[in-house]
C-alpha cells in the first residue's frame, strides 16, 4: 500500500471511530476559485489524483473518484487501485450525487473544502426519493493528515492598490453601485466570497492564487458600512497605507481570522445576497444556519458591472495586447529562425515565457502556457513539463495558448504554427479554423444578443467538415484579474438563464475555435475581441467586435479556395491591419518575414 | 353607451349582487388553442375588441384591456370609452397580474374561459407581496349574457379517420409510446387538452377551429386504459365506424359533456401528467382541487413525438409541397400577366385561394391568406378584407403569406413580388432577406442544436443592415395540423428551457426572415425546411436541411453585388432546383416567363 492508500485507510479508520458512512474531498477553496491554491489540495493530497476536476468520496469499504473525460487516462494512472474511478458522462457511471444517495446514511466532510451548493443538490436528491441523509460538516480528517506529515501552510501575500490612472471607477463609486443593487433587489447586506470580484469591487490585487492577481479575502456591503477581510499577512508590510486607502473609499478593513464569528452577528435576522454557487458550506452555514438569515440569491448584475471595461482600462488593454501580440510574434520569428531540431516543447515554452517576462510592465504568466507539438495539441489543456515533452520537427504543427498579467490588462492568446511540411487536412482543418474564427470577429449582433446566439458562426465551417470542438468558443477575461471571467459566454450551451448575460459594449470575449484529432494533430486559433457599439437605427441597436488580438495568422497554412468571397476578404484585411500595427515594433528583418508570413 | 358598454355594465351589476371585485375575460376555449371559435369568444362579445390577445378586467368602477403593439390603434378604435387600453410593455403601463393584485380582494371568472397558468401567477405574486386574493371560477356572467342574447351554441363538426397510407404510426402504438411516457415519469396517467395532440394520438382529424383540423376533444392514457372524450356532435353519423376504428386501436370513446365529472374520479389519488399552459383552470379544478391529484407537469417529449414527421408522412408532405408550389408559382405568373392596375389586394387573394381550393387534395386554407401591397406589408398580421384592402399598382412590392391544409400535409409560405418600379433600397433588403433566409436552408449543425444557435444565420445580413425583424425566424408546422406547432422553434431568445427542443431529423420548420419598414413596405421570404442527416463523424452526427417549398425567388428584387460567393452559389442553386422541380408542371409560356423570373 502505497503513501495515498494509508491516508485514504487513516481517513477510514476515523470514519468507525466517529460512526461516519461517507467522506467527500475536493481540491476546493472556500471561496469556490477556478484553481486554487495548493494548501487547499486535499483531494489531490489524499488520493494522488492531480487534475483540476476530481472528487474523492472515501466508504467503510471502498474509495471512489469522480472526473470527467478530460482526465480518464491519468486518474487510471494516479489513482493506482487506491479508488475506484468513476467516469463522470459514461453510460451506467451514477453521479456522486445519486451514489451517495443511494448509499444512505451519515456523510462527513470539511466545510471550507466543499461547497454549499454540492451538498444543496444531494439533499435535493435525498428528499425527492425520501432518503436519510445526515450530513456532519465539521470533520477536517483530510486536513489533520496534511498538518501531521507536512504541515502545508496558508501563505497569504501582500495586496496592492491599483493606481487611479489604470482604473475608471474607485472604489467608492463601485461600493456605491453595490448598494444600489442591494436596494434594488430589496436586501440588507451583500457578501462576496469570489475572490476576483473582492478586487474588483476595492481596486487592489493580490497573490495568492497562481496567475491570479487575487487576495484570499470576503467583501461585506450593507447599506451603510463596507468591509474587506483580508489576512493580516496581506497587508504586513503596508498596513497604514492599506488602511487609509481603503477608509478613504469608505471600506473597513477587518482580520480574515474573525470573519465566520463575525458574519453570523452581522447578517443575523437580515436579507443577505450572496451567490450560492460560489460560497462554501461552511460560510453558507454561517449566513443561513447560524445567522437565521434570509438569502437572497445574487444574479448576474454585479458580475456584467465587473465584465463592462471602462474607457481607462480599455485604453490600457489595447496597448497591452498590442504589446503582448507584438512578443507573441516575435517569438513566431525567432521560432522559425532557430535550429528547431534541437528544441523541445519545454524549451520553446521556456523562450516565449521569458520574452513575455522581460517587459517591464509583465509581471507574471496568466496561466501555464500549453506548448504542444503534433499529437500533443491535440489535447485541450494539456501542459508539457521538463520531464514530460516531445521533441520538435521540422514538420507539421506547433499550438501555442499562452497570456501574461500585466500592469494594463491580461491577455489571452493562442496561434497554430507550420513548422514544416503539413498534410492536406491539416490546411483544410486549419483554414476553416481560422474561418470561424474571423466570421466570429466580422459578425454584427442586435443589443441583448447571447453567446448561444453567436457560437455558431465560429463553428459552423468545421461543422461542414463533420468537426465539433468539445468546449465553447469563447469566455470572458478579466482586467488585470482572471483569464476567466463571466457572466458572458460563447457556447452552444444554453446555461441556467438566470446567469446568461447578453454581451454588450466593454466586455473582452474569447474567440478560439479548434480541430483536436487525437493522436493525430491540434489546431486553435484564439483572438480576444472587445465588443463595441456598431450602429442605432429606427429604435434598435447594433454591437460588433474589435480584435485586440493583433498577432499574424499563418498564411502557409491557408488555402483560399475553402473560403468564401467574404472570409478572403476578413483574412485579408486582418492580416494587413496585423502587418501596419505591428510593424513600427519590429525590425527589418522581421518586417520582411511578416510580409511573407501573412501572405495565404 | 353602445351594446358593449352595456354589456359590460350588466356584469358590474353581476358583480355587485355576488360581492366580486374584479372579474376578468379572455377569448380562450378549455383547450388553451391558440386560435379559438367563435364560440369561445367571450372577451370579443363583451368589449367589441377583435384582436388575437386581449384580456378584460372589470372592476367596480372601470374596465380595462391588455393587449400587445400589434394591436393598440385597432384596441383604441374598437374599444372607444368602453374600456381603458392597457398598452403591455409600455413604460408605466402594470401587468394585468400587477393590477389585480395591487388591487387585492376577489377576482371572478368563468372557469372554462381562463388559463390556469394565468391564475396561478397572480396568485404567485398576491402571496410574494402578502396581498389576499380570492377567487370565484365558476361565474359565468359572460356567457350567460351571449345566452340569453344571441345564444351562440358549440357546432361540432364530424371527425373523420386519417387513412393508414396517410400515417406512418397507428393510434395503438402512439398509445404504447404515451404509455412508455408515463412510466419513465413515474406517473399513472396522461391527459392532453392540446387538441392537435389529441388528433395526432388518435389518427383522427376534426373541423372545429377554423383552418385547423382539429375537434373538440380530450385525451385520457393510463397504463391499462385510453379514452378519448367527444361532443356526440362529432361521430353523430359515423358513431360505429368511429367506435370500432377506437376499439381496434384500444381506445374507448367517452362523452365529452361527462368529462368534467369523470375526470376528477379518475384521476382521485393518482400521478398526473399534464401540461400546465395549455390547460383550463376549469380543468386543473377538476384534476387536482377535486380530485386529490399529484401533478406532474408535462415536459416536451410528446411534443417532439408529434413533430417528428414519419417515413411515409415525408414522402406525403414533399409532394404536397411540390403541388403547392406550383400552385404559387402559377399565381405569381397569373398575376404578373393580369390587369394590375385594375385589381386590388382582396381580388390577388381570392384568385390565390380558390386555385388552391380547386385541387383536389385541398379541402381548406391552413390560415387566412395575407394579400398586402406596399405599406400593408410592413404589418406582419395584416389582413385585407372585402371593406379594408389596397389597390394594386404596376410599382413597388406585394406580399403573399398563405397555405393549405391537403390531405398529405399542411403548408405555409410566403413569397415578395415585384410589382414595378423599385427602390435600390428595395432590392438591397430583398437581396439581403434571401441572403438570410438561403444561410440558414443551408447550414449543417450539430445534434442538439436548438433554434436559438441557428436563428443568427437568417438574422445578420439584415442585421449587418442596421434592421431586424420583430418575430422569431422560423415555427414548427402539423402533418396535416396546425400550422404552428412546437415544440422547437428558431428564434433569438431562451424561452422555458425544459420546453426548448433540439431541431431533429423529421422535423419541419419556417424559416422566414423580412423586412419591415411602417409605411414603407414590407419583404418577406418564406420557406419551409424538412430536417435530415447529413453525417456522422467521429462520434458526432451533424444535420442539414431540404427545402420543401420550390417557389422561385424573384429575381429582378437580387442584386448579386451584396452577396458572398456562397450566397450566389445558394441563390443560383435554389432557382435552378425549384426550375427543375416545377418545369414538368407549367406551360411552354410559364416555363419561358420562369427562365428568366429566376434569374437575377
Amino acid at each position: 500500500m502505497d503513501k495515498y492508500g494509508l491516508r485514504i485507510k487513516e481517513i477510514r479508520e476515523r470514519m468507525v471511530e466517529d460512526e461516519i458512512d461517507m467522506y467527500l474531498i475536493d481540491d476546493a477553496d472556500p471561496y469556490c476559485s477556478e484553481y486554487v491554491d495548493g494548501y487547499y489540495k486535499l483531494r489531490t493530497y489524499i488520493s494522488g489524483f492531480t487534475g483540476s476536476n476530481g472528487k474523492l468520496l472515501i466508504t467503510k469499504d471502498g474509495a471512489y473518484l469522480w472526473t470527467d473525460g478530460r482526465y480518464f487516462t491519468q486518474a487510471k494512472i494516479e489513482l493506482k487501485s487506491n479508488a475506484k474511478l468513476m467516469e463522470m458522462g459514461r453510460e451506467g457511471v451514477p453521479t456522486l450525487q445519486d451514489f451517495i444517495v443511494d448509499k444512505g446514511g451519515s456523510l462527513g466532510f470539511d466545510e471550507d473544502n466543499i461547497n454549499s451548493k454540492l451538498i444543496a443538490s444531494i439533499m435535493d436528491k435525498a428528499g425527492a426519493k425520501g432518503v436519510n441523509i445526515t450530513v456532519f460538516s465539521g470533520l477536517k480528517y483530510a486536513r489533520e493528515i496534511v498538518n501531521k506529515e507536512e504541515k502545508v501552510i496558508l501563505n497569504p501575500k501582500e495586496v496592492r492598490i491599483l493606481g487611479d490612472d489604470l482604473v475608471d471607477l474607485t472604489a467608492k463609486k463601485k461600493v456605491e453601485r453595490v448598494r444600489e443593487y442591494i436596494k434594488k433587489k430589496n436586501g440588507d447586506i451583500y457578501i462576496s466570497a469570489k475572490l476576483d470580484m473582492n478586487m474588483f469591487l476595492t481596486n487592489l490585487r493580490g497573490n495568492d492564487i497562481k496567475f491570479n492577481p487575487v487576495a484570499f479575502s470576503y467583501v461585506v456591503i450593507t447599506t451603510d458600512d463596507a468591509y474587506l477581510y483580508l489576512y493580516p499577512e496581506s497587508y504586513k508590510d503596508n498596513r497604514d497605507e492599506i488602511i487609509k486607502y481603503l477608509s478613504d473609499n469608505g471600506i473597513k478593513l477587518l482580520n480574515m481570522n474573525n470573519f465566520k464569528e463575525e458574519i453570523s452577528i452581522i447578517c443575523n435576522g437580515r436579507k443577505v445576497i450572496a451567490s450560492l454557487d460560489s460560497i462554501s458550506f461552511g460560510l453558507w452555514e454561517s449566513l443561513v444556519k447560524n445567522a437565521d438569515a434570509k438569502y437572497i440569491p445574487e444574479d448576474n448584475e454585479l458580475e456584467t458591472f465587473k465584465a463592462i471595461k471602462g474607457e481607462k482600462e480599455i485604453g490600457h488593454m489595447k496597448k497591452i495586447y498590442l504589446k503582448d501580440s507584438v512578443i507573441l510574434t516575435k517569438f513566431i520569428y525567432k521560432l522559425l529562425h532557430s535550429n528547431i531540431e534541437t528544441m523541445d516543447e519545454y524549451d520553446a515554452m521556456v523562450m516565449l515565457d521569458d520574452m513575455r517576462l522581460e517587459d517591464e510592465d509583465c509581471y507574471d504568466l496568466s496561466f501555464n502556457t500549453i506548448s504542444a507539438y503534433g499529437a500533443n495539441a491535440a489535447m485541450m489543456h494539456y501542459e508539457c513539463t521538463k520531464d514530460n515533452k516531445a521533441d520538435l520537427q521540422r514538420k507539421g504543427m506547433y499550438l501555442v495558448d499562452s497570456g501574461g498579467q500585466y500592469n494594463g490588462g491580461t491577455t489571452d492568446v493562442t496561434r497554430t504554427i507550420r513548422l514544416g511540411d503539413c498534410t492536406d487536412d491539416m490546411i483544410r482543418h486549419y483554414t476553416k479554423t481560422a474561418m470561424g474564427m474571423l466570421r466570429l470577429q466580422n459578425s454584427v449582433f442586435m443589443k441583448d444578443s447571447l453567446g448561444v446566439n453567436l457560437d455558431i458562426l465560429s463553428r459552423m465551417p468545421l461543422w461542414e467538415e463533420g468537426i465539433d470542438y468539445k468546449c465553447g468558443t469563447g469566455h470572458g477575461i478579466g482586467y488585470m484579474l482572471n483569464v476567466h471571467e463571466g457572466p458572458h459566454y460563447i457556447s452552444q450551451k444554453i446555461r441556467n438563464t438566470s446567469q446568461v448575460s447578453p454581451i454588450v459594449p466593454g466586455m473582452i470575449v474569447s474567440d478560439e475555435p479548434g480541430v483536436y484529432l487525437e493522436g493525430e494533430y491540434g489546431i486553435r486559433i484564439e483572438n480576444i475581441l472587445l465588443c463595441v457599439e456598431k450602429q442605432k437605427n429606427m429604435g434598435d441597436t447594433f454591437y460588433k467586435f474589435e480584435p485586440l488580438t493583433l498577432v499574424p495568422l499563418d498564411g502557409s497554412l491557408i488555402d483560399k479556395k475553402y473560403m468564401n468571397s467574404d472570409d478572403v476578404k476578413y483574412y485579408d484585411e486582418y492580416q494587413q491591419l496585423v502587418f501596419d500595427a505591428l510593424s513600427p515594433y519590429l525590425d527589418a528583418e522581421e518586417i520582411s518575414w511578416l510580409k511573407d508570413y501573412i501572405k495565404a
